[in-house]
């Protein structure tokens, strides 16, 4: 597909703004009977729905919940079963780690172990933040032979473990028993080419067994998902679009960074990253622009604060329109109801509005509204083909 | 899907039309808001929707505009991604070459070359379809060895180029360099096997350069989509249907010998192609009728011309529903939204008649009415099997 868009891609003047509601979708309040979307006032979403063609979007697989990785994959036009990205990369772009071609990342964290080595606590404790920075100024001290050892803290007991210089294969086992009273697992090579990084992620545990000795209760580290960056098309080569990525949080940004588009330094609220899309409007053909506060409301599990933060977004529409898109494309990363208070697999609500959309019968930007429209329900990887085609950058297939 | 449906296919006596009204999707204008099916009056389109199964037909894929080719080869149930044709080989069917197999067909066009051999018009001003078939009488007078050299002129400044017998592989690299001020390019074979007839054509180039020199501002020729014949299943036997093409069109008549349908004899006017439904109803099982005004004016951006076409095509139907059809479907090979003046990538409307359908809330043939028809949004190359099924001519599937 992606080889299809490219090579039907064609230069345009026009101006493409995504807007990623971070899960956007919701469920019906029992008492009410009507979810987040259904609750909130949304004039300005509905007047756009009722020009847009709307529909569902399914990011992954019937049934599957997304993470923000594959979630945005999706909306950027990658089938995310067909381009996996580690969790070790994600942990990594998420505290927008400069993550290099060969590195091999992991997420790590701090445990507690017994005399005997055996795992009494998975997490340490939760330690402080403030706590785990300091050990991993530890860690930061290892030094293994030809490769580059780096260690970034997360948060709480969570930390970024890198090699760089690693080779060819990262394709390791995790050292995470997944049980108390078992000792850490030494990795093992999944594939050949992974031995040699196997030896150094084993000598790398073995010293930081030895530092964190008298650090109880994060006295180990446990390491899981291990990967390397993975090789995706470029996004701005297969659309043959200058692009930007406008995102507070950093895991959005790494997340645009990996397919390749610039990632604009903007501020810390939905307000400011208006402000720098209005800033480098003429100088890119398409935004990816980030709205967190609908995501965070729902993991908290916060009904209330959800439709708040729909109602926030939508006062803010009339600022993009302004500026005078010609394709605008409003939808989400995944659902995260509030009665659910964690990511769900519910597909989520999508418009497409441009001059040649075609209207469809919604009028109201919820999940029942868009399920009759003309977009049907879509695979998050088949949006981009249509926002291409809607900005009039996609030429005919045969003739 | 095509080896399952033939292993299911059964006899019947039910007879099929297909419909096919080219460019029949639309868009609203923006003066009423209302598409090219929403502003006509259809009144038997829209009795027949009543009764009917009505959903929405995708061609390719997602945003992906299609050509007539693989428009028509989605109707006919061939996904156009798996079953591609080149362009040469459509512009030969376009003129209703009879196209060989092992023909080497490319699209070519008379362009204009300065005295360094520097293209200078890549269309040569466009020159007059009297004049190219002139010209195309010098180069049908080039002698290569080991092959015939068939020239066809097509329209104006375009023509088509077959060299017949040249072997296995036609898959060559273009001579257009797509770009003002540069020499015809020389070809390329993409691969081994293909050698053999770059060289053919390389020599071809040279001797139309030589008999062209006097002929300015068509003084030289550019060549591009190389392909031949593809091996189609045929659609007569997937189906166990004999089946019969009206067109008035030579394309459409071409595509429909591509599957092996027998192409009827018919006038040049949609008149004219259901006097010739009606004399050979009895000797065939299935019927694919072409209608063109709608595209015609769709192409030329003429909104009120198509909605037109429409209305006239309406007063045509009750002579094909007084046959008496078991199957009756109406629906387009691609959009061509007038406001658009050209195919675009929108859904078409769609609907399957027979005693069987299983009707469905649409009362209306447009797009809008359609988007909520229990055929859903449908992959064109579904869309036989489902004829197929009404016709009662697939077994079950399994004990």
């Amino acid at each position: 597909m992606l080889d299809l868009i490219r090579s039907l891609a064609v230069d345009n003047t026009t101006k493409v703004v995504l807007l990623s509601l971070d899960g956007l979708g919701g469920l019906p309040r029992p008492e009410t009977g009507r979810s987040e979307l259904e609750t909130a006032r949304l004039p300005h979403l509905s007047a756009l729905a009722t020009d847009a063609a709307c529909g569902l979007i399914r990011h992954v697989a019937p049934g599957i919940t997304p993470g923000s990785g594959p979630g945005h994959l999706g909306l950027f036009g990658y089938d995310p079963l067909a381009f996996q990205v580690g969790r070790g990369v994600l942990e990594a772009l998420g505290i927008e780690f400069d993550l290099r071609t060969g590195d091999l990342a992991a997420r790590g964290n701090f445990c507690t172990v017994d005399a005997a080595g055996l795992i009494t606590d998975r997490r340490a404790g939760r330690i402080s933040t403030e706590l785990s920075v300091k050990l991993v100024e530890r860690l930061k001290t290892i030094r293994l032979p030809g490769v580059e050892v780096l260690v970034e803290p997360v948060k709480e007991h969570r930390f970024v473990l890198v090699l760089r210089g690693v080779g060819a294969s990262g394709r390791l086992s995790e050292t995470d028993p997944q049980a108390l009273g078992k000792p850490p697992l030494p990795v093992r090579a999944l594939e050949p080419a992974a031995a040699r990084a196997a030896e150094l992620i084993n000598a790398f545990v073995d010293e930081a067994r030895r530092c964190l000795a008298d650090a109880a209760p994060a006295n180990m580290v446990l390491l899981r998902g291990f990967d390397q960056l993975p090789e995706l098309p470029r996004f701005p080569e297969v659309y043959a679009l200058r692009a930007a990525a406008i995102a507070a949080y950093p895991m959005y940004r790494g997340l645009a960074k990996l397919v390749g588009m610039d990632v604009l330094k903007t501020g810390g609220t939905f307000a400011d990253e208006l402000s720098t899309l209005r800033e480098h409007w003429q100088a890119y053909d398409f935004f990816f622009v980030h709205y967190k506060d609908t995501d965070k409301a729902g993991e908290d599990g916060d009904f209330e604060a959800k439709v708040q933060a729909l109602e926030r977004f939508d006062s803010f529409l009339p600022t993009v329109r302004d500026l005078g898109p010609d394709v605008l494309v409003v939808t989400g990363d995944h659902s995260t109801p509030s009665v659910l208070a964690a990511h769900g697999w519910q597909p989520v609500p999508a418009l497409v509005w441009s001059r040649y959309c075609g209207a469809d019968p919604v009028s109201t930007f919820t999940e029942r509204g868009c399920a009759g429209g003309t977009l049907g329900l879509l695979p998050a990887h088949h949006l981009m083909p249509i926002v291409m085609a809607n900005a009039l950058r996609l030429t005919k297939f045969g003739a």
